[in-house]
């Protein structure tokens, strides 16, 4: 199936269910949808904090949901689930935002990990989360990012555990895929971000690190749901979490890319 | 002083001390020297295992121990310091090899780790052996080499200690300079290639690994010298630890460069 096939099934109600594996070889991306009076100071935040949030296109207030990297779309209506947050608090979890379409809302589509472990697991590297069929564990960290205006807080990371003889190597492949995190934030030392308890994720799922492997950190997409809570604004959406935009891009399109987006 | 008046200083007899900081910004070499009975395996081994034996040029038995990296050298002469192997065992250190002209050695220039570490301080990346001014430490391993011949062994790995959030900026930097043993080849897990205890290496001075830090280890340099031992070829000679040969390369010449010895 096409991603455009795809996103019309999402569109008629017809799939509401996760994406990760869906439309093979296809970049999937993380949504934020901002009220205008907020936009430029959220694309600025995600400009400054690249890592977590690396920017693959952008549809302005006006533009009524309409992107770039994904022919005749609307993103109001072609992701399979939607979490809408008021006051930074999470309000309801919905699969069409058509209702909001009045509120004139920009969205800010982001990179997401899965184009880098499509990449690790063709090197021959192992990804433990999907050997298992869990979600990745993510953790809070004490990594502070960049604020701009209302948007502020510390970024989240995932973790994946690497065989040691594999930790460059996977180092070397994910550094590729800028727009999907692109290299480990931080390698081998948990405590060093505020990390406790490897056992604990903040979210997703623990898996377990074995004799040997090493943990790698990468910046996480679910950063700004965090930034959204801290900033209190009155309105934001993002994708449901596993619940993302599939795009026309495919994952080697961006692979060296550093963003897509045109400047100023 | 450029290259070309430190290898004439040191054919002189007027320079016999170590090369590290000589000549900056320009490529040292490590040595090996082969009869010629020996060197096709020799030079299949090096091919064979890139990361601890990165060739950068070659001068065949016949030669005369010319290279076309050093203008004028010769490398019987060049080095300031040479050690020489009869059965695998060392037998003697020398400033000078001309007395086995006669033996028609064909020669090996290696790249060398000097090259990746004035690219590491350059970016921010802190190393720990210059700060305190010693030799980086060295560890034997239980990584098998590929055989070619009389020539086998395990890779011989340095080790330098790089803090959690700098680990994947030091694999990508070194990763730049395959022709000076490229990015590491385990990280942050001694005991997985038979290392037992960090503080006491085989060669070099012990570095202490601080809180936060996790060790690196890069094939070394040192691995020929070892797998001359385990040959047990009636003759061998190596450069002296530390007493490279200086060639005209700049640093900036080898990066990215696979490999500069032409194919076949």
């Amino acid at each position: 199936m096409s991603p455009k096939e795809f996103r019309l099934m999402v569109r008629k109600g017809e799939y509401a269910g996760p994406t990760p594996g869906v439309c093979g070889g296809f970049v999937q991306a993380n949504l934020l949808g901002i009220p205008e009076e907020f936009f430029p100071d959220a694309l600025d935040f995600c400009r400054k904090n690249p890592a977590p949030c690396p920017i693959i296109d952008v549809s302005p207030p006006g533009r009524g949901g309409r992107v770039r990297v994904a022919e005749g779309a609307d993103l109001h209506t072609d992701l399979p689930g939607y979490d809408v947050f008021v006051e930074g608090k999470h309000e309801k979890r919905v699969t069409d935002i058509s209702f909001l379409r009045e509120k004139n809302l920009g969205f800010i589509l982001l990179g997401c990990s899965f184009s880098f472990e499509w990449a690790l697991l063709e090197e021959g590297i192992p990804v433990r989360h999907i050997e298992l069929s869990r979600n990745v564990p993510m953790y809070r960290t004490t990594i502070p990012l960049v604020p701009s205006g209302p948007f502020r807080g510390n970024m989240v990371v995932s973790m994946r555990p690497i065989p040691a003889s594999l930790v460059a190597k996977a180092v070397l492949v994910t550094s590729r895929y800028p727009l999907a995190h692109g290299a480990p934030v931080h390698v081998g030392y948990p405590e060093g971000i505020g990390i406790s308890d490897l056992s604990s994720p903040d979210f997703g799922d623990p898996v377990p690190l074995l004799e040997g492997e090493i943990p790698l950190f990468w910046a996480c997409g679910v950063t700004p749901r965090v930034v959204i809570e801290e900033s209190r604004i009155p309105l934001a959406v993002t994708h449901r979490p596993g619940h993302m935009f599939v795009t026309d891009l495919s994952d080697e399109e961006i692979r060296d890319v550093n963003s897509l987006l045109p400047e100023g």
